[in-house]
């Protein structure tokens, strides 16, 4: 039927460009936005406006924001200033946090160095993170990247490029997770929690 | 960090509301959708407020068209007038038009018969379709609906409320995929294709 309807089919299109939503559940999602009360179309047409107009990234931390000058988090006077977690995407930033183990400032990447797929290290926000480590003197730099190519590679990157720079460069611990079933670990990560076992 | 952009919460808010969208997958959405050129969002915008706009019910089928008087498989004059497919969503239409099958008129009820969910024949488009039934003098009506509860109670209700009267009801007959391990196949569809197993 939808090839006979063109704006559903138009809805359809938009719809399977988003990740992870091939075209059949589009097809059930448009159908599903079709059916609704019109509110809620409305609403979903409004927060893409909003979002559109009102969200930016943060200047100073390239996190996102609404806020006119700085973000939530370069602007809250309780968090130590002298370390930067580094991550890759701005969501990252919910997940430490919620974990309470650190409460300094953030730099977001926006990306990871993957020569594979051209982005070098000038295509994400790099440069800006080495010259906020130098003005705003910061001690500790902790790389929590993603445990897989892409997120190891940058580590090395920055690693290297701040070497005999007065800054402890630090990563995130791998280890199996809490909860995990030793059965179902593979040998990589248990490698790396053997070798950087705790004594107690 | 969302709980600190309300218009980026609101975007996650409205997709987590889409059918089989929980609020993990929303978030990764809305992340895409403000990472993604301005366009892809006003795109998405006005395919949204074109569907609201331009696409509405058959008033005789209650498919969806955008066609001013009746939809596209209403009016196209080489189908037969005498048999009316009974599908249960518009979506249904497509698949069944598609496989090339049938070539006859359709009907959509918006729903099935689901005591459980407090769904009654007055819910959906019964009454329409038992109209359509006698005034277009209808010989054949097929029900393609699905094979659960709701589908096989709906077929019983419009088998009871067609007895005696002059039209042949007949249903789509379950039986094995094709393509299907006979392995793989639940008892009550193998059970369901030896009764009906056709000779050769």
């Amino acid at each position: 039927m939808i090839q006979y309807v063109p704006s559903l089919e138009q809805l359809v299109n938009e719809l399977s460009k988003l990740p992870g939503i091939g075209p059949k559940t589009a097809q059930r999602l448009a159908y599903y936005i079709l059916r609704s009360p019109i509110g809620y179309s409305e609403g979903l047409s409004s927060a893409l406006a909003n979002v559109r107009e009102s969200v930016h990234e943060c200047p100073k931390c390239f996190s996102f924001t609404e806020n006119e000058s700085l973000c939530h988090y370069c602007l809250d006077p309780k968090r130590i200033n002298d370390s930067i977690c580094v991550v890759e995407d701005p969501a990252d930033i919910v997940r430490i946090d919620t974990s309470g183990a650190f409460r300094g400032r953030y730099h977001v990447l926006h990306g990871a160095i993957s020569p594979l797929e051209g982005i070098l290290p000038k295509d994400i926000r790099l440069e800006p993170l080495f010259d906020r480590i130098k003005a705003e003197n910061i001690q500790e730099v902790i790389l929590a990247l993603d445990a897989d190519l892409e997120g190891d590679t940058t580590v090395l990157y920055i690693a290297k490029q701040l070497q005999g720079q007065p800054v402890k460069v630090t990563r995130l611990a791998h280890g199996i997770p809490i909860g995990g079933d030793i059965d179902y670990i593979d040998h990589r990560t248990l490698g790396r929690a053997l070798e950087n076992r705790v004594e107690l």
